[in-house]
């Protein structure tokens, strides 16, 4: 599916891309988990869930909006390590019997099925609390962030999460206006189940980066507008691939059950537009991120590439 | 069961102790709630499990904790309505099938059996979520705080949740160290389970009390270190009266079902030690707990008559 220039995730063109990024938070977690000293059979869960190979979007895309705002990526791993904590929590209440009642995740047992439900529901509570802990989480050799900055992204990190749990309401349990008509429906949902986690890690690595690369404050502002306005279009962009991908793969390639949206009756983008216009759609949304980080030129490479590469990821 | 001169916290004395702590944290919560905008269903979700009568036992203990540092009240309410917020999600996740499977908290429908298990899964998240976000909330009239405050409020939030979560693990699903005896594996599990975040509702109150009454930073940790002393020492105290309840009590009384922790064989105060040293233990624990507090002096009146009075409590 990939277009020429643009590097599937998987593909050889993106390791570069990625694989910084995601060794980056999976060590800044491991360490944090470390001093964290959880009780050992929920640490043993914990890390089931979380170091279990996620492919580590969030906190990549963090990552190089720190780069975009002109600093090291490293800066923006407590923001990484904070979203990746609150996505694997999700994922693991997600799956419940009472939920999605899922059994593979990532091409291995579901954390209730291999723990049991309650461990399941208390692991997913320790990793959402770990989130907000980690923005507190100091490796060493580095400086604790100033309390300005970790209370800008708690604000963040909150907005997210509760966006998220909206959007899974709204998917699973309904309560949008009646009135809304499907299209806007499935951004409703979708904008928030996805998209508020998405728009959180930009905001959060671009609050990251603008402090450790000292930007005034029109500047920052400035950044943090145009990276949020990217997580916006490229987490609506993600979700329709994810609906592409469940109603064209198979469970061996994506690593967990597929065909479950069509099965359960849910509003996806191929199901309301068709698979061609989806697809179209999404390849629109990328373009609409690339042009929100334009404005960075160089610096916004990575973040062009990652978009292009999201459009078109097999997984 | 109340001595001379210590009211219960039911009784008449205790009314002017407890109602302006918990109004003002009812207040507070609820105006949170207002901005927060949940998705309408969790919203309303969120407000049965939080505003349903509960007793505010830990936004009581952080209100007086910042008066003791000489502060008002009021300006411990951001703690105390975190720890709400999180004593909340704990009861709802604690309450699912998978956990304790109970159908009645505060004499009514828990919120699975009123909303659905899915709902109270993610209502739990939510109320989880909104503990760290109620440190960022700022009623009107009220200014901010700095960024400094939130981020030790964030410390004490993360380790009081995660260790009751510990101690949820450790009662529930075992982990603890085999060599340990019954006396000692109690205190480890309660010293966490409820222990836990009611020290933190004390440092967290201590904390918000230093900085509004611009003590020193001397002043500031001694008094965080004696309240910390008195809330583990009620926080202990609180367990085995709530032990004590379960034994004495019938449901009618407590609002909830007793008898249980008998019925699921889990280690008792009472079970372990009898009745008769169990209750001069919670005896021993308040007067520790009011000895810490002594060098406030009058400032330190209430949190005394308030280990007095949780010592005696009927409900």
């Amino acid at each position: 599916m990939s277009k020429p220039g643009i590097a599937p995730l998987s593909g050889k063109g993106a390791v570069a891309l990625t694989r910084e990024p995601a060794s980056g938070v999976d060590a800044f977690l491991g360490d944090y988990l470390d001093v964290a000293g959880l009780a050992p059979g929920l640490d043993d869960a914990v890390r089931y869930a979380l170091l279990g190979g996620g492919k580590r979007i969030r906190p990549t895309m963090a990552w190089w909006c720190g780069v975009a705002c002109g600093a090291p990526g490293e800066a923006t791993l407590p923001a990484g390590a904070a979203v990746e904590l609150v996505h694997a929590f999700s994922l693991v209440h997600d799956d419940l019997p009472a939920m999605d009642d899922d059994d593979l995740r990532r091409g291995r047992q579901t954390l209730h099925v291999r723990s049991g439900e309650a461990m399941a529901i208390l692991a997913g509570d320790a990793m959402l609390t770990l989130a907000f802990g980690a923005l507190r989480h100091t490796p060493p050799g580095s400086d604790a962030l100033p309390g300005d900055v970790v209370a800008a992204l708690v604000d963040e990190l909150v907005a997210g999460t509760t966006g998220m749990i909206d959007g899974q309401i709204y998917d699973t349990l309904g309560g949008l206006d009646e009135s809304l008509d499907d299209t806007a429906r499935l951004e409703a949902i979708h904008s928030r189940k996805t998209g508020a986690l998405i728009r959180a890690a930009c905001r959060m690595g671009a609050i990251l980066g603008a402090h450790r690369a000292r930007l005034d404050d029109a500047a920052r502002d400035g950044a943090i507008a145009r990276l949020s306005a990217y997580g916006e279009a490229v987490g609506l962009m993600f979700q329709i691939v994810d609906d592409l991908l469940d109603v064209e793969s198979t469970r061996e390639q994506v690593g967990k059950r597929t065909g479950k949206d069509a099965d359960a009756g849910k509003l996806t983008y191929p199901g309301v537009h068709g698979v061609d216009r989806a697809r179209g759609e999404a390849e629109r949304l990328g373009e609409a991120a690339a042009a929100a980080v334009e404005p960075f030129g160089e610096a916004g490479k990575a973040l062009r590439e990652l978009a292009a590469s999201l459009a078109t990821r097999a997984r």
